[in-house]
C-alpha cells in the first residue's frame, strides 16, 4: 500500500483505488504524425516493426493488427482500457503490443506513433511507472524520438507535449457520489493538485457506476515525479473523504441498508438490465459487499462482471445484437456470476 | 370445482378465487338493536347465552368476549375477516363464537344481534351456504327471530333487510388490474349481475394486492339461491377474463417476466417494506408463481405471509410499534418465509 497514512483504517484503500495507470506518448523523429497519413503507409508500418524489435523479450505479448481484429474484439479491448477509441479509428495502420497479462499495452500509430501504458490493479502508481519507464528507456535508446530541449517530448496534441505522460488512478467513489460531495470537497482536492476527475462510464460528465478517473492535466513544466506525486496526494485525500462518507452512510440506519439490499435483489433477479441501471446497481452492490452489509461475494466476481457486461464484450460473448438481447444477456450474466 | 366451464384451463380457478363467504344477519324479536344500548347490557348478554346454547355441539369453537381480547388480537381477527371492525367498536357487549378451524364465525351484538358467517377456501359458495344454513336453522328454531312476512328478516341497516344474506367471493385479479380492465369489462359483469366489487386491502376504492371482494348488493326481492347464482355466474365470468389477460401477459415477452422477477428480488431482499409496497409485490410474486415464471414457492407460504404481515398481527407477533419497526418486521418475515 502506498500513500500517506497507515492509520487503522476501517476500509482498505484497495476498495477505493481500483487501478493505477501511467501512459507515455512518444513520436519518431522526422516522420509525420499518424493522422497526416491516409490509408496504409509504409512509414507507419516501419514504426511498428522498429518498436517491436526493441521490446522483443522484455515482456510476453501479442502483436495485434487492428485491421485483423473483429469490431467486437476491438470494442472489448477499449472497454478494458487496453486500447483507445482513437486506435480503433486508425485501424488501417494501427496495432497494439498487448502484454498477455494485460498490464503493458503499447499502441502503435494511434494519435502518436507510440503510446505505451502500464495499468496495474490497486494503488500502485510507482510500480506502473517503473515498468513502463523501463520499456520507454529501451524505445528511446533504440529509436530517434522527437524531443525538444525546451519543450520536452513532442506530441500530436499540444496537451501532451513535455513529459508526454498521463498518470491516473481509477477510483470507486459511491459514498461521495451519493452524498453529492463530488463537486464540492472533492473538486477542491482535484483543483488544488492541478488534476482532472471524470466519469469512466457514460458520456460527458455522467459517472455511471461511481467509477472515476483522476489524472494530471498538465504535461509541461512538471517532472514525471512531480506529476505522480500530485496524483498520489489527491488520490489519498479523496480516499479519506470517501471513507468518511461511507462511515456516515453506515451509521445512517435501515434506509441505507434497505437501498443496497434492494439493488442486490434486482441485480440477482432481473431478466433485463440496461447498461445504465446495471452500472448503478453494481456500484451499490459493490459498496454493500465492501461495507459488509451484503453477502460476501468476491469483489473479483464483480470486476469480472463489469468487464464482461459492456455491450461490446457481451455481444462478442453471446452473439446478442439488439438492445433487448444485450439487456437479457447482461442480466443473465449478473445472475450467474453473483448467485453461484 | 364449481362453475360453468370445465374446458381445458391453463390455470386453476382456485388461483383466482381465494375464498367464498356467506354471511347471515339475524336479530332477536322484541329487543332493540345493539347500537341502541350503551355500555354493558343484560339484554345483550342474554343474546350471547341463548345463541351459544343452541349451537353447542354443532361445531368446535372458542367463545371470545371482545372485552377480554387485547387490541392487537382483535385487529388480527379483523385482518383475517373473522370479525368486523364494527364488532371491535362494540367491545363492551360484543363477542364471537369462532370455529377452531376458522370457517364458522358467529358475531354477537355487532350491528345486528347475530351475524353468522361461513368462509371457506376456494370457489365453494354452495358448501359455505350449506354449513351456515344448518346453523341458522338451529338458531331460528330456538330463538324468536325478527321476521316480517312481507320484508323477510329485519336488520339494523335497511340494506340487509330481506334475506339478511351477503354472498361473496374473494378474487385475486392481478392481470385484470395490470391491464386496466377492472372498470370496463369487469365492471360490466359486476353490474349485469347486480353485484359490487371492491378492493380488500387499502381504503376507499384502492385495491392493493390485487385482491377484490365480489358480493351481492341487494338482499330484498331475491332468494338466497338467486343471490348465490348471480355471484357464481359473475365469479366465473371474471375468472375467464382474468385468464385471458394472464395469457396475454405471458405472451408479452421478457418485460413482463422482468417485472415479476424484480418484484421477487425486492420482496426477498428488502430490509424495509411498507404495507402498500408489500401488498403490490406479493401480488406480482404470487402471479409469477401461478404462471410458473418464478421459483415454485408454495402459495400457502404466500397466504401465510399475507395474514401475518398486516400491521396488527405483525405488531402482536414481534412487538413492533412504530412504522419503521413494522416495515422492518414485515420485510424480515417476507425474507424468512420466501427464501427457506
Amino acid at each position: 500500500m502506498q500513500g500517506k497514512g497507515n492509520t487503522n483504517r476501517f476500509m482498505s484503500i484497495s476498495d477505493t483505488v481500483i487501478s493505477s495507470r501511467i501512459r507515455l506518448a512518444r513520436n519518431v523523429l522526422g516522420l509525420n504524425f499518424p493522422n497526416a497519413y491516409t490509408g496504409r503507409s509504409e512509414a507507419l508500418f516501419s514504426v511498428m516493426q522498429r518498436v517491436e524489435n526493441c521490446v522483443r523479450g522484455l515482456f510476453d505479448y501479442d502483436f495485434i493488427f487492428m485491421s485483423k481484429l473483429q469490431n467486437e474484439k476491438k470494442l472489448a479491448l477499449v472497454a478494458q482500457h487496453l486500447i483507445s477509441p482513437a486506435l480503433v479509428k486508425n485501424s488501417a495502420t494501427g496495432a497494439v503490443l498487448l502484454e498477455k497479462k494485460n498490464e503493458i499495452s503499447i499502441m502503435l500509430n494511434e494519435e502518436d506513433h507510440i503510446r505505451a501504458q502500464c495499468i496495474v490493479q490497486g494503488f500502485e502508481l510507482d510500480r506502473a511507472y517503473r515498468r513502463i519507464n523501463e520499456i520507454d528507456d529501451k524505445i528511446c535508446s533504440a529509436l530517434p524520438i522527437a524531443f525538444d530541449k525546451q519543450f520536452g517530448f513532442l506530441t500530436a496534441c499540444p496537451t501532451n507535449v513535455g513529459t508526454g505522460m498521463r498518470a491516473s488512478t481509477m477510483l470507486f467513489l459511491p459514498a461521495l457520489k451519493m452524498s453529492g460531495l463530488l463537486e464540492g470537497k472533492v473538486g477542491e482536492v482535484v483543483k488544488r493538485n492541478g488534476l482532472t476527475l471524470r466519469g469512466v462510464y457514460g458520456e460527458g460528465s455522467a459517472s455511471l457506476g461511481c467509477m472515476f478517473q483522476l489524472s494530471n492535466t498538465a504535461t509541461l513544466g512538471q517532472s514525471e515525479a512531480e506529476i505522480i506525486g500530485f496524483v498520489k496526494t489527491a488520490t489519498n485525500d479523496i480516499c479519506l473523504l470517501e471513507e468518511a462518507e461511507r462511515k456516515k452512510l453506515l451509521a445512517s440506519g435501515y434506509k441505507f441498508s434497505d437501498k443496497l439490499h434492494r439493488s442486490f435483489g434486482i441485480l440477482t433477479n432481473a431478466i433485463l438490465l440496461d447498461s445504465k441501471e446495471f452500472l448503478e446497481l453494481v456500484a451499490e452492490v459493490k459498496l454493500g459487499i465492501i461495507l459488509n452489509i451484503l453477502p460476501q461475494i468476491e469483489l473479483k466476481s464483480i470486476d469480472k462482471l463489469l468487464i464482461l457486461s459492456g455491450s461490446a464484450v457481451l455481444s462478442s460473448l453471446t452473439g446478442a445484437v439488439n438492445t433487448e438481447q444485450l439487456d437479457f444477456a447482461r442480466a443473465k450474466l449478473a445472475r450467474e456470476l453473483l448467485t453461484k
